[in-house]
């Protein structure tokens, strides 16, 4: 049975799992999630995911929410196809888990709040709260110091190769990149250098013409999110 | 070489990765870092966790971070010992990761503030802040109605069997058990039931004891946390 993906374009979350599917070069069907008119904050949504929050996936009987623990089962499960994303080696995984939890834990919080205040609020014509976005910065910036060292050491976070740890960054990543957040990545030259390579991955410009695609086709209003 | 864990008796997240290590039977050595001192702040503890936050985690040439990352490594590594914690197939391992996320990105926030405000603060002398409180409180009553719901299908969260994503909850857990906020779930019935299961499992008992032992046997100070 096929993968589907119940989500919404403007969604983060939904972005990375998307993601992992097209690297790993998977088929699958994307069900919108009109956000807007709340109905993933009920039935029939809130028995795919209890907590309300896009995305949620299908897989034959097989039912996920949170998308990070999403991305893992796709990565394990389909560990022969498309990219590798983890290591069968336990110290090299150790490491692709620590810097993933970094990313949960540390880079995303700052990251999702400054999404929301620079990324998202101008296209809903809501303004920015300017203390928001100098305490967030801040806080990115003393994480993206300790990321400038480890990628002075190593080409990608988790190792060696492009892992789940990098993935996961890259919808926030995107968004941040047409803000002024911009500047605290662009003065860190190999946080920079890592920003550029993976922005520039294929299957992230899939996902990237997918959605352009998906708001040229349909009638776009600024409150219908899917 | 023998596992080393750097930490401090007063962190949950170092108690996450001393129950883990108690779980599998495996052999440890302990090593305090005094945070009064701050020298979780400055080398050479800062080679281990950029960070600057305990634990951080040694197993022979292998230097991890990350409390849920280091467990993910002893789960994996030593399947074979003690209680297994993940599944190997890999749609029951999915749920498990599912409910670990559940736990760091849902339960954690308001259990690690509410852990602050009335497990901590009155140790050290300090006012809980009541809005905080309430607020948190009210959050993570939320999070304990999906819980409940969950906790009615499944005798663990994971699945059938104690696993990581259950192990994680106990040490935010056992700080709550001991205020107020005993009450969030006290009033869920398979909340409380699963409370009373995964406390009295050994290997918690065991990680108490050696707390408990350690602070009978240091000159006790309310700004020696270690």
């Amino acid at each position: 049975m096929a993968i589907k993906v119940f989500g919404s374009f403007i969604s983060t979350a939904t972005m990375r799992v998307l993601l992992c599917l097209d690297e790993k070069g998977l088929a699958y069907e994307f069900v919108p999630v009109n956000l807007a008119a709340s109905d993933h904050k009920g039935e029939p949504f809130l028995s795919l995911n209890p907590f309300g929050q896009v995305p949620a996936f299908e897989d034959g009987d097989l039912m996920l929410f949170e998308s990070r623990a999403i991305n893992q089962y796709i990565a394990h499960t389909h560990a022969d196809k498309g990219t590798p994303l983890i290591y069968e080696d336990p110290k090299k995984m150790a490491l692709v888990s620590v810097w993933a939890e970094v990313e949960a834990q540390r880079y995303d919080p700052p990251a999702a709040k400054l999404t929301w205040e620079l990324g998202i609020k101008p296209v809903i014509e809501m303004a920015a709260d300017d203390a928001i976005v100098q305490e967030q910065g801040d806080q990115l910036a003393k994480v993206l110091d300790v990321y400038e060292a480890r990628l002075a050491q190593s080409k990608y976070l988790g190792g060696d190769s492009f892992s789940l740890a990098d993935l996961h960054h890259l919808p926030t990543l995107n968004y941040l990149m047409g803000t002024g957040a911009r500047a605290v990545f662009d003065s860190r030259p190999h946080v920079s250098a890592w920003c550029a390579d993976i922005l520039t991955r294929p299957a992230w410009q899939k996902v990237l013409a997918m959605i352009t695609n998906h708001y040229r086709s349909v009638s776009y209003s600024k409150l219908c999110y899917v």
